[in-house]
């Protein structure tokens, strides 16, 4: 790995150990093992790596989400995958957790990639949506857009139940409700 | 109000504002107006105050949340009344961002309050449900207790959506999608 490539996965593991406020330049350079001078001659400073992890990360999940949603079958097996794929449930999501980060929020240029994360998981979710209420597969009463917002909100929800259970326990079952609720209006 | 009062009122604030890591005993100190030797004289130390802080925030939350629990009404209104109540959305939930502090999390002590609060919150919804389900409000599908926390969830991440676009919109979208699902079953 080159030196950048360093500085940004490093970066990337200790914004999801520890969030934005609770990394410090240090922290990414001892966990890199990258000079200063060498990070500030990559980087114009945390925010500007920030930036660029923050963005590699959506990028990946992104990647990941689209692997289910692009998959055959049926609108919720689809949306069944994507919920129930293997997770690091206690660890959170790298994404959400950013949202309670005051600095990025307050931050137009940080909070823009987590905004855009979240926009396009909502609208690829009510595609899928769209299409299975076309082949009756959910019920017609279920708006497209809100439902995406509830099955996101559900799976950021899930992740913060289970970190404060510090059990998965409670994350598989607001997902079984879903699903279940998802399923109950289709032909 | 008196010292330990005032201690424990900032650093309720400074937590839902900043969180465990992003709080400093100085930040409490400046923004109570207490001398360190008092703060000392009352609370250990910042976990001691933390909790303290933590404990009183999840009592209001369980009460807010009773007053619509309580409320008469069908199982679906309870619902509808408590997750529509007037919320400051954008400032998120003052007890599932604890959630993303990796302090809270790793400290047994401030963790458990956190769990609780959402445990109580689950059990109260999943009784909800099941006086609904016998009443034929909500349809005998429905599994209480895991569509109680897909409820809460919905809520946890309606919070972390809204923070991630600066707008209660995809919060109110989230909202609404888990209240028509609800709907759908009832006879």
């Amino acid at each position: 790995m080159d030196t950048p490539e360093r500085l940004i996965q490093s970066t990337r593991e200790l914004l999801w150990e520890r969030g934005y406020t609770g990394t410090s330049p240090k922290a990414i350079l001892q966990r890199s093992g990258v000079g200063q001078g060498s990070m500030y001659h990559h980087f114009s400073g945390k925010p500007d790596l920030a930036l660029a992890a923050i963005r590699r990360t959506a990028e990946e999940m992104r990647a990941k989400a689209e692997e289910q949603f692009s998959e055959p079958g049926t609108a919720l097996e689809r949306i069944t995958a994507y919920l129930r794929r293997e997770r690091d449930v206690l660890r959170g999501c790298p994404i959400g957790r950013l949202t309670q980060d005051p600095d990025i929020v307050a931050s137009p240029a940080l909070r823009q990639p987590v905004d855009e994360t979240f926009g396009r998981l909502r609208q690829r979710l009510a595609e899928v949506l769209t299409e299975g209420r076309q082949r009756g597969e959910i019920a017609s009463a279920l708006d497209p857009a809100s439902t995406a917002a509830t099955i996101v909100a559900v799976l950021q929800g899930g992740y913060v139940l289970a970190r404060a259970a510090d059990s998965t326990e409670p994350f598989d079952q607001a997902v079984d409700g879903i699903l279940v609720l998802l399923a109950q209006g289709a032909r």
